[in-house]
């Protein structure tokens, strides 16, 4: 699939001057009022109208001027699930950067569609907010473009899929993650050691087993296919996937989980199965949930710095808002650490 | 302390004609924009004058007409805090009943306060939200005035405090919870049961703990004060105030936690004095947060229904915005029930 060009990189090709609204109004042979009822997401426009001043506002690569664009004390923030525990830690981070900067956070959800529906971006350029942030969701080109015709600037925080080089996001450095718990596996003398892999489709689910290769590779140990199990980020996955992998003969002596929540359900399996942790089976997670200190065990886990990630994305969605162009780096990966705690051991001999 | 009358109730009082814009502003010495002004939140008025209008318009009872008030498709959510892992079950609740009425969700924070600060009740004037939940947080007099003046509903959920008649809330039963857990160790045979309480200040802790108390004495056992301590809603204080009972020479053989945060902090100081639960140590907690399920071994707890509560909430103060005084019920509690795990057991011979 060849994704067309983004609006931004076209408005930068045309001359600095755009179209103006007038401009697009007699184009599409409607009032400049309508035009601006379009751009403010009002519903007293019919939709054909609505359609086709988005085109034209579109292929324009039409950008309101900030004067003009009157903006809300306000932040949004798009998840793609509220289900995950993180999603606590994310909305406690921008939370923070907003009550420093005087802003209110509109919370919404994307419920399971990874990008959010046409409503959602009708209100957004009806509320007029200082920014966007999407959690693990990503906007179509269509959404793009409205939210860039409005001024409304956006970044994605941890990216489900490869948002394109000109989409300003914040990550975390999930493949070093996964290098860094595997090579702890490997350092307490584990040999057969399995993973539960995230979603494929998200990018960072393939980092973190993509790092958990590299460490085996760089050890001189074999990779299993059979030892790499899929499921989504949530607790049932790693029962499941958790039993699969344990009631195999050649059973893994530790795992590697996609997520603490994965985790959490690989020990349960273990429990369901009489394993003991760490004796007869060692835990890495990823994120470091508070949870992950709270459970028995205490789970070793690749700290993901969560709430700092959120308030980064925050700080740099209010930067791209600014007409300065100060905002420096678009693309940002935050370090995460190994936490070592009481799950992981060396193997029975 | 006398707390003034509430701004409602006087209203009431009055004959059903409140003043009008103009006499607000007559009175007050100031032009009718100038009160529009105030009521809109706007920031240019000085603040003197405002002062001075906002006591007028409460003095006089001053409700906006509906008509004049064009809300924005927004429900504020306010928390006392968002540290606890119950407020994610709490907006989920909020979110579905604002995705389905095509509102947004504003999430604030009253950052440990018990009251949100003056400048937030001016952002949720000057936003005009449909209708304002707060959790586990109150308003004080003259945030309520300011609410009531611009015909802005709230709602208060679980309250901390005893919000006052006027005031609709949505909480569970927390004595009956209270109850129940502590009837269920009496039935296992414990005799010598804690109980760890949630902050005293708030009504729901202490509803927990006469419950708890009840079930002592209905059953025919002493209660011992020594056996009940204290402290917030967060796994640090179950840990310690925890490791406080379980040293005790006289140790209960069973605590009732008063949320599963605790709980999890006192599973920790359990291991840490190596008993084992259930066969040393029963312990019931209060929430049932999905953790609960979760933790080894899966928690005994009160189930509150966190996200029906919201729900419950949400819809309550949109059926308080419209103009027909069709919302019936503005007390409710939501039925608690106990979900027996495996963290309960008779206590050992």
């Amino acid at each position: 699939m060849t994704s067309p060009q983004p609006a931004e990189t076209r408005t930068q090709r045309r001359s600095a001057q755009t179209a103006t609204l007038a401009e697009i109004a007699r184009e599409a042979g409607v009032s400049a009022p309508t035009v601006s009822k379009v751009l403010n997401g009002r519903a007293d426009v019919a939709p054909a109208t609505r359609a086709r001043v988005e085109e034209l506002l579109r292929d324009h690569g039409y950008r309101r001027r900030r004067a003009e664009a009157t903006r809300s004390p306000l932040i949004d923030l798009v998840f793609h699930e509220l289900e995950s525990a993180w999603a606590m830690e994310v909305i406690r981070g921008v939370e923070n950067v907003a009550r420093d900067t005087g802003l209110s956070v509109v919370l919404s959800e994307s419920a399971g569609r990874l990008t959010p529906g046409r409503t959602w971006a009708d209100q957004v350029a009806a509320r007029r907010p200082h920014g966007v942030i999407l959690v693990l969701s990503d906007l179509d080109e269509s959404q793009r473009a409205l939210l860039t015709s409005r001024s409304i600037p956006f970044v994605v925080m941890d990216p489900a899929g490869d948002p394109g080089a000109d989409v300003p996001s914040i990550g975390a450095t999930n493949w070093q993650g996964g290098l860094a718990a595997t090579r702890h596996l490997v350092e307490q003398g584990h040999t057969r050691i399995g993973a539960i892999s995230g979603p494929t489709r998200m990018m960072c689910s393939r980092a973190r087993v993509d790092g958990y290769r590299a460490a085996l590779e760089t050890a001189g140990l074999p990779v299993d296919p059979d030892l790499i199990v899929t499921g989504d980020f949530h607790h049932e996955a790693g029962y499941r996937q958790g039993l699969a992998l344990l009631r195999r003969p050649d059973r893994p002596t530790a795992v590697f989980a996609g997520n603490d929540l994965q985790a959490l359900g690989l020990y349960e399996a273990a429990r369901e199965l009489g394993l003991r942790i760490p004796q007869d089976l060692s835990v890495v997670g990823f994120d470091d949930l508070p949870v992950a200190r709270w459970v028995g065990p205490p789970l070793t886990t690749v700290r993901q710095p969560l709430m700092e990630m959120a308030e980064a994305a925050a700080r740099l969605v209010l930067d791209l808002g600014r007409d300065d162009g100060s905002a420096a780096a678009t693309r940002v990966e935050l370090a995460t650490s190994l936490e070592v705690r009481s799950s992981t051991a060396p193997p029975a001999v």
